[in-house]
């Protein structure tokens, strides 16, 4: 038996996310992946994917496996499969895998990205990818905020609750505030300028980067001292909820599985 | 009597384009701002653009201009007009202009980019603005080329008859071929490489970018002789005709009114 790992870039935008869905609820990735595989191998495929995306969240590179008997050539199957997935869905890359081998469960770590213009508008170019906040952020408090969550935090407070979850605990790794600056496309007009908030973990609750990013933008605002988060992430202070990030500015960036 | 210039940004895949078409035909870039306008200053005007752009054809900074006898302050109105157009047409900027002023005759001259990624499938993020080869392009080939465009030529070759101009002789100042490298995010699979086209010229015939760009694909793809090229511009051999590379690619990048 075959395990065929496949890396898939989309832009969520026309999507209800990766997971299937009952057919009126709309196009997911997924079941957009196993039509265009059922019709490739002529057998049906239940792909397992290593997180599941919101509707409307991106990715660059979100990893799927699934079990087949098939013997097409591996190199041979993204093109087979890209002639058939809509536009905004590619396959970039399938290999061999061990049979050991679970999209999810051999996960190590995964690595988000999230996508602000701030100060000014977004380019139209960018109005799929990012969240256009006018005010302009005070990117050093939220920089120092966001070392308050690194490591491991019961996370309950950033999530929401949807499907049942083995606890609460995350550890993260990495969460970089990366100011690219703007283009040289950005010279007409007044653009805001970039942020990306970058966030790695052994693995992510339901909205949590979307719930970071909202509260590290409320600091930002200054309409959240750095205090109250700190103890929102220690759980000392009942939590104040707030609105998650708009989905369109996040970018499942990568999956490590380590060596 | 006011004269107000507009500098606009717009995504041009859902419309047909820069002019306004009857209403069967579909949805033009002008359209959406007149109607914005007249909603805004409650008057009918006639925008006058710097040149029109076709059916998917983007924009990064479109000139136009009006004359109004509104007192609207100047600053305010990108704003205003803003909250009334569609996520993917955006006015940067308005300024006061003197009487004399024209979006199109006061022109020196208009800068395109053409966007190609070759060797490889371009992101899906790039799938709206670019035109995919997946052969990969001789460039060096394709750059001895772009330097035969060069001056003052008559461009009747690389022009289809629409609108009525005058005459075909347009002076190409800069024709650049640039490589800018894959951005740190293709480093899943085998993406194409980039390749952006940018020309200048003091004026272009219809779709005269879109022709040149595809007389130098067919060059770096080893199907049409530099040579042979050559003499098509130089109109010393009868020209055999090819169609013009894909409107999505192309991007109005600005206008230049001298000092």
């Amino acid at each position: 038996m075959r395990n065929i790992k496949l890396v898939i870039e989309y832009d969520g935008t026309n999507y209800v996310g990766w997971q299937r869905q009952p057919a009126h609820h709309g196009k997911s990735i997924q079941q957009e992946l196993e039509k265009a595989l059922a019709c490739v191998l002529k057998q049906q495929y239940s792909l397992l994917g290593a997180g599941r995306t919101d509707a409307g969240v991106h990715a660059l590179a979100q990893v799927a496996n699934f079990h087949t008997t098939c013997n097409i050539p591996v190199e041979k199957l993204p093109i087979a499969l890209n002639n058939l997935l809509p536009h905004d869905i590619r396959v970039r890359l399938a290999s061999d895998m061990d049979e050991n081998f679970h999209a999810r469960f051999c996960a190590h770590s995964k690595t988000y990205r999230y996508h602000i213009v701030h100060g000014g508008p977004c380019s139209v170019f960018d109005e799929r990818y990012a969240w256009q906040i006018f005010k302009k952020l005070d990117v050093e408090a939220m920089r120092r905020a966001a070392t308050y969550f690194l490591g491991e935090h019961d996370f309950r407070n950033f999530s929401v609750l949807g499907s049942s979850v083995k606890g609460f605990v995350r550890n993260i790794s990495r969460l970089e505030l990366i100011e690219p600056g703007k283009t040289e496309l950005c010279t007409h007009g007044n653009y805001g300028e970039p942020l990306l908030i970058e966030v790695s973990a052994n693995g992510f609750l339901y909205k949590m980067v979307r719930l970071i990013t909202a509260s590290l933008v409320e600091v930002g605002r200054g309409r959240l001292d750095e205090e109250v988060l700190r103890a929102y992430i220690e759980r000392t202070t009942p939590f104040h909820t707030m609105p998650p990030a708009p989905a369109k500015g996040l970018l499942l960036l990568r999956v490590d599985y380590g060596k």
